[in-house]
């Protein structure tokens, strides 16, 4: 008898092995509120729910030591967790922490890295109440889970977008993307020729967007006390057209997206412009800025306009008409998700 | 000026590194009930407890793929995290699974470790709510966390000892780490000769005490049936006397265990003497059983003779009076935590 070919992974990509994994599971527990399939899972406890996200950053894949400083390596390790846990409309407060690691790692470093860590709890105000700690074959791996509460009607999926809704989104995208271009590049130009020192004079944003994101904390309790529940949220780890077509698809919906309102960083444009990259593509393809994509009602429009933090980059259309980015010359691109499939190694 | 040598974590160990990580934090909120330090974290969540769990499990550390099917290891890594939450005298709901996984498996490989995940899951009631997947860059890594509940009374911890306590223990110890030995020497003499069959017949019991391991729910639920609450309870991962070591510390006792009352299984005891290994070792200091050690009232002495799943193993004494073991010739020695130590690379 013959046997079937094994499936390779990079064959059906990180969302497509979630769905194979994760497909015809039903839940037991009637705490279980939401599973798979949200930045976090929900979990009922009674007068609140506890919200559940997790991460797993491993060496050579998501961060290069090269150019990561442990303790920012910390930092953006909880960042990037507690981010899931706000764009659920909810408030972190804590972490269990675990990490593999080789024998190259001294104590030394590992303090370093917890400071990070630590720094990130302070500020968010999150404790670290648990974690693992393992040696390793090669490098290191991190495994966070963030833990957060939210009154049961306050939390916010990713499924509920209605037509006509307007599509915000914090901050300004693809900053991350191109500020890892360049310490890339920086990067292999040392391994070149070794008396090079990095020339990253005057990009201190884009780097510091890459190295030290910040989850949207601010702009959570920015709508709340401007009394705006969104729709609909997602923290923008892979890419704007990623997380949109998330959306849409989570809420049985399209969306019209207008290119020149999308917000980019001037720093971000330039460096781009350096690198021959469109930055519409940094901000649509880029990854891991992580701010916030939200829907809201349309008769909020009038308590958005002047925050300057959020930007109205589109609106819900009904799912028949499509996922689609209008550019400033009239022309109408449908959506693609290129972000960042972790399981095809983009480092 | 001369640069402080770097401190080799292998110096340290596993339990100084994570002292060493985690102390002078103070938790800043009030729902953080229990930090680092028990079988689970403890989060207040109004009228029940929320219990968290993790553990990393690294292939080429943890696991060896050679003699580990990988649905008995799906099974294992959820069974280990489950038992930790019972060994709170909790019940688990949910868990996340992590996973890291390099190009050589296959979707097959990994729809089979789901397989097992999902048995366990199955088997003790609780609901895989998330997880993250992502590519490694040499095998396999493993990140469970689960999550359980209790009524905050319910809550068993492992400073709760009091003096004249009975010392008990469930099932049998050393069965896991003998049979880890067996795969062992079958796997060196299959390397040696390919064309060797691996010899395990008859020895079912210590090969499916390391490779499948059963979380304690029925000791749990045991003792509930029976009104018994223990005074302090943890999970032996590690090795009874690193366990009881555990208790002592944070109850701030001593003990004496008597040697000719650790249950240990005949075949556990046969395959150790062809290894040449005292059968006492391997309940001491073997680990992975996975059995319950834990400590109750006096009092509970003629509900507890009777259970047959349960040995009374010992009792608590004062902390002046020291942890020691008494053998049947009536010398004492003195307990020492030489268990498994994640950082030392047993395998």
């Amino acid at each position: 008898m013959e046997q079937a070919k094994p499936t390779l992974l990079s064959e059906i990509g990180e969302f497509g092995l979630i769905d194979r994994l994760t497909a015809n599971r039903k839940m037991v527990q009637s705490s279980s509120l939401m599973g798979v399939g949200d930045d976090a899972a929900v979990i009922d406890a009674g007068d609140h729910c506890i919200l559940v996200t997790t991460d797993l950053l491993v060496e050579g894949i998501h961060f290069n030591l090269i150019y990561t400083p442990l303790k920012h390596l910390g930092y953006k390790a909880v960042a990037v967790n507690l981010s899931d846990i706000y764009a659920m409309n909810a408030e972190p407060r804590q972490i269990t922490v675990s990490i593999a690691v080789s024998g190259k790692f001294s104590l030394e470093a590992l303090e370093e890295l917890y400071s990070g860590i630590y720094m990130a709890c302070d500020k968010y105000k999150v404790d670290l109440i648990g974690g693992d700690t393992s040696s390793s074959v090669t490098g290191l791996t991190i495994s966070i889970t963030a833990l957060g509460t939210a009154k049961r009607d306050e939390i916010v999926y990713r499924n509920g977008a209605q037509t006509n809704d307007l599509i915000c989104v914090s901050g300004d995208l693809g900053a991350a993307y191109i500020g890892l271009q360049l310490l890339e590049r920086e990067k292999e130009l040392f391994e070149k020729d070794h008396s090079l020192q990095p020339d990253l004079d005057g990009n201190d944003y884009i780097i510091g967007r890459q190295l030290k994101p910040e989850p949207r904390a601010d702009i959570i309790q920015l709508l709340k006390d401007n009394g705006i529940k969104p729709t609909s949220m997602i923290d923008i780890s892979d890419g704007l057209s990623s997380e949109i077509l998330h959306i849409c698809k989570n809420s049985d919906k399209g969306c019209r997206i207008y290119q020149e309102k999308i917000p980019i960083d001037a720093s971000t444009a330039m460096m781009a412009a350096e690198f021959n990259i469109e930055p519409l593509i940094c901000a649509l393809h880029g990854g891991e800025d992580y701010e916030l994509l939200f829907t809201v009602p349309l008769e909020s429009f009038e308590k958005l306009r002047n925050m300057k933090e959020i930007h109205i980059i589109g609106k819900v259309v009904d799912k028949e008409d499509n996922a689609l980015m209008l550019t400033a010359e009239g022309n109408s691109i449908q959506l693609r998700a290129q972000g960042w499939d972790g399981l095809l190694e983009r480092e």
